[in-house]
């Protein structure tokens, strides 16, 4: 754990990280109060061609996670860090106090020690905790009655402008656009209850019945608040972090930005090589997503990767460590508990959770209940100070469709179920990680226990993979997995990239995962008719059919990929204006003669429907002898 | 349609084509007669390593659709074709004969042209028909109770050497391996009826009830006998074949070549640029798949693109052009009915499929029926002369989630239906063709009325994607919809390339989509509770489990991604034999640990279960005292 010498942290941002995606404008929603703006992206479009109409298209609203970095109007310094956008709603709140020392010993050794200096994060504030007896989680004050800053930002943030978006439809009066942009299909929801309108109480009550989570700690005031919960939009997570064997500073946050540019909601840092503490410093100072951490990590390099050495008192203060940096989600694998570990020896690929395999190495080592589950009740009091939600790790969580749903999977999370309603005795938020490795066939019955024993605490998976024989292919066959578990109610996704049991993402790893989860995520959406979802597929689709090549391209989830690769076969920049498809060619392209089709009808005076109600064999002979051939060459 | 220059169809071999996956061996498992040698891969495994036991892992079996190109056996040379393994079977059965002259005008019109001398494959034998008014499908021998060699092939080759694997095992004496190898999951098949070991009687059955079909043309005897059908394993289809604006008969034979070595079950060569009559040729001569078209775009050629111009005579003389290349199936848009064509008129994306938009676009131009329906009966008269499958193409299919599941698409599925009938009339064999664009909640939907209105006839569907917002990964978007509807019944899946919307698929982007779909048809597989479906799945998890790389990388779908995607990490070849994961390190790497809390409980001479509950206080301190560190540093 050596410091590098100052020339390895030059940090950078790559200008594609900075720059506006095509056609995107950053939008601030202003809520009941000035410093209350919620970022989204409007994406604008072109007119449809006059041929087909020469009609306006209305702007469409994404929700935006990439923060500040994609707003040309943010100076963008990563040595200074984000703005604390939060820090007035926290400070007014006036239930907590600056710390007047550090409480982690790790944390003050850290900021002493001044072969560190050249690779530490200067931060000027003091982390803040909670007065003495004070609880400051979001569960907390919504348990009593209270709507925070943060709870109507996520409302606002939820609702994506979409009243705005079909106001402005009404009035084209365009009745057929307004039917076709925000027409959607039923959906069928397994039990989730979703809202047309998302208000800042209906989040509360979320969140005081523990459905939801809004993971902001508020020493990470440079967050912008979102939620968690089934009942909500499908998030996902990115995971980023160095390892032993490889990456820098430089390299998480290059990751971290990246990752937020293409969507993740959360990024957690499972750093485990050098300089976590610093690593994670630069993360948080420059992340307006939460950010999650597995702590038992960083605590094991304290005792020099021997998991027997480990003891309450070092993750304490690694707790407390991470909790004043920021860190708004700890994952913990609380319920891998003694009794428990046996159950994996009949295991395809025993605990595959590295979390998981210390907890397990501990108890059998000690041959003592997991410390985590014993301290259970202290945790979530320190944890309450700060506002760490909990993220209950899957440690027994299968790793081969082999091992899944398994007597040790459910075993553990029957006990996560437990270990909720302790969180909750302390208003702490609480959500529940899952599988894995898990058949199609059985991923139901993951999210149907998930929900009866935990409780309907926020469920969070990996995936899951539904098959193992894919290897540099697990972002697939986990999406999946994981668009019908967030079909079925899983309120965030965990990534998995091509990479996944092969090496270690890199910066295209991470855009190829969030991107896979982003549909995966949004495919769900669909799925269980959240309000509104079908929106950008019905644009998108208007453009398509309109030939607007470059529009298709704006309101996709990757338009640089989409214009790459329409470059490859079509080069020429006329061709983006070209009214039939680079598939097929202009002879074949089926668009092309629907449109035609349609424009005959139409040219009748009559719609197509009419035409052939009143049978039309004469207008069909006009339609040969006028229409000719009704392609044009291009 | 200008002959090329000779120097333009340079047809050669890739290397890479026909090198034999790593660690893999072309093996035939002979059937009843000689001549029936059934192709599959055997991918051996190298020992578990000494210090997790050092037995012996069995070679695994899996089907292999590469043909003799990956058989260092065979010699390959692309201008004499394949050798026809099936002539000696079709000849003695003694019901058909070669054509006097060839049927189709249009071929013998080629076939004197001195122009196209330079293109064309210089096949030697005459093309075959039926003796007059004889039958030559496979679904009339199935009626008439006879067992073909197709039907004994097909059925050993569903089998996947699965008896003599586990006989392998079992021969070990070693039963926790036996276990482990060859769990299953219960699996959930929607009424799709699983054996556990198909016989050529099964197969026979099926095909004679129209649930399954074997697409086989007489005049394509290089091909090796499949089978599509729900009680069979979920085959997929790759597309290929040139269009206007680009491709070469090289390049088609080339992503045919390379599409079967990473698993395409069919190949539909959707060619509409120049030469398709000398592509096709050229294809299906070097063919070991069944080969499918969709007739109406060569005939819309033959009318220089105007569909008014279409008529039954241009569509049959191609049907017979193309049933005496050797076609396998075709798609036929004979569902898209004149009534029909008005009800796409309210949709966001109209007709999307080429063939679907000419013949609705015919029906219009002449106010009468499409004339594939108006003539079905004759058409199947000509289609059992040669045994060409029908896959009735499904051209009102949607083309946004907007679309999905409309009238039009419903009402030409009913239509679909009936047509089915008639062909089953002929001992013709039939397929159906579905969406398409189709969110998630509605994809059961699709399957339930199929398998009611089709009088379930085989289910044949593209993707469908889940999402309309991810140009550029709709392979991903549709896969998440292949393998659910794979999973409720689907026979098999059209791929989709990432290109999918935005250009032509290059050799890489059918790979892409090939991968893909193998692995949502396995995970489709998986869930029906196929049965021996998860034996690879299990042999790869204990490969990755007890660190053999080189076999976790050989046992996946493309060992050469793999590979390199952990070089990228860890480069070193003696990465290779690490007994850590390169995602984590050495010290993180929960394998490891577990491997470790399983050897030290075998070391007590009691299981880790049995440890545990005798109380193992005295052995927990034995083990800090004589483990101390756990994990070796590499």
């Amino acid at each position: 754990m050596n410091a590098l010498p100052q020339s390895e942290i030059r940090i950078s941002l790559d200008q594609a990280t900075i720059q506006p995606l095509p056609n995107s404008r950053k939008i601030y929603v202003e809520g009941s109060r000035s410093d209350l703006r919620v970022p989204m992206r409007e994406i604008s479009q072109s007119a449809t061609p006059t041929q087909f109409g020469g009609e306006d298209n209305p702007p469409i609203y994404v929700y935006d996670a990439s923060g500040p970095y994609t707003d040309p109007a943010c100076a963008i310094n990563l040595e200074n860090g984000l703005a604390p956008l939060r820090a007035g709603w926290i400070e007014e709140r006036r239930d907590c106090q600056p710390v007047e020392e550090l409480g982690s010993a790790y944390s003050r050794e850290r900021a002493s020690d001044p072969a560190l200096d050249a690779l530490r994060f200067n931060l000027k504030r003091t982390p803040l905790r909670a007065k003495p007896g004070g609880n400051v989680t979001q569960m907390h004050y919504a348990r009593c009655g209270i709507v925070t800053p943060e709870m109507e930002f996520v409302a606002i943030r939820e609702n994506l402008h979409r009243d705005h978006y079909l106001q402005q439809l009404r009035e084209t009066g365009n009745q057929r656009m307004l039917d076709l942009l925000s027409r959607q299909h039923p959906g069928q929801s397994f039990g989730a209850r979703l809202s047309e309108r998302i208000t800042p109480e209906f989040v509360r009550d979320e969140v005081a019945a523990g459905r939801a989570i809004i993971p902001v700690n508020i020493n990470h005031p440079e967050s912008e608040p979102m939620i968690i919960g089934r009942n909500f939009l499908v998030k996902i997570n990115g995971n980023i972090g160095n390892s032993a064997l490889s990456s820098s500073i430089h390299d998480e946050v290059d990751k971290m930005t990246w990752g937020i540019r293409w969507g993740a909601d959360t990024i957690m840092d499972l750093s485990t090589g050098k300089n976590i503490h610093e690593t994670r410093e630069w993360i948080l100072r420059n992340s307006p997503v939460p950010v999650g951490t597995v702590p038992i990590y960083q605590a094991l390099e304290k005792v020099n990767g021997k998991a027997e050495d480990l003891s309450w008192d070092i993750l304490r203060d690694t707790l407390i460590e991470q909790a004043e940096q920021g860190v708004d989600y700890f994952t913990l694998h609380a319920g891998v508990l003694l009794r428990y570990v046996p159950l994996t020896a009949k295991r395809m690929t025993g605990i595959v959770s590295r979390g998981g395999s210390i907890m397990a190495k501990w108890c059998l080592a000690h041959h003592q209940e997991n410390f985590l589950y014993t301290h259970f009740d202290e945790l979530c009091q320190i944890l309450k100070q700060y506002d760490v939600a909990i993220s209950l790790g899957d440690g027994l969580r299968p790793g081969s469709v082999f091992d899944a749903n398994d007597e040790a999977q459910l075993a553990e999370l029957k006990t996560l179920g437990e270990l909720t309603q302790i969180a909750w005795r302390h208003d702490v938020q609480v959500m529940i990680e899952g599988p894995g490795h898990v058949p199609m066939q059985l991923i139901r019955e993951n999210m149907d226990k998930e929900l009866d024993w935990c409780h309907e605490a926020p469920f969070y998976t990996l995936g899951p993979l539904t098959t193992d024989i894919a290897p540099g292919y697990d972002h697939i066959t986990s999406a999946i997995g994981a668009a019908q578990i967030g079909w079925y109610g899983t309120a965030m996704l965990c990534y998995v990239t091509p990479k996944e049991h092969l090496g270690l993402p890199d910066r295209n790893d991470v855009k190829e995962g969030i991107i896979t989860y982003k549909l995966a995520a949004h495919a769900a959406d669909l799925a269980k008719g959240h309000p509104g979802a079908q929106i950008r597929d019905n644009a998108l689709s208007k453009a398509r059919f309109e030939f607007r090549w470059e529009d298709q391209f704006n309101l996709g989830l990757d338009p640089d990929r989409a214009r790459a690769f329409h470059d490859q076969t079509l080069p020429k920049d006329s061709a983006k204006v070209a009214h039939f498809c680079s598939m097929c060619g202009p002879q074949f392209c089926s668009m092309k003669i629907t449109q035609d089709v349609r424009a005959y009808a139409e040219s009748q005076g009559i719609d197509s429907q009419q035409a052939l109600k009143q049978g039309m064999k004469d207008k069909a002979i006009e339609f040969i002898s006028s229409g000719g051939k009704l392609y044009d060459k291009v």
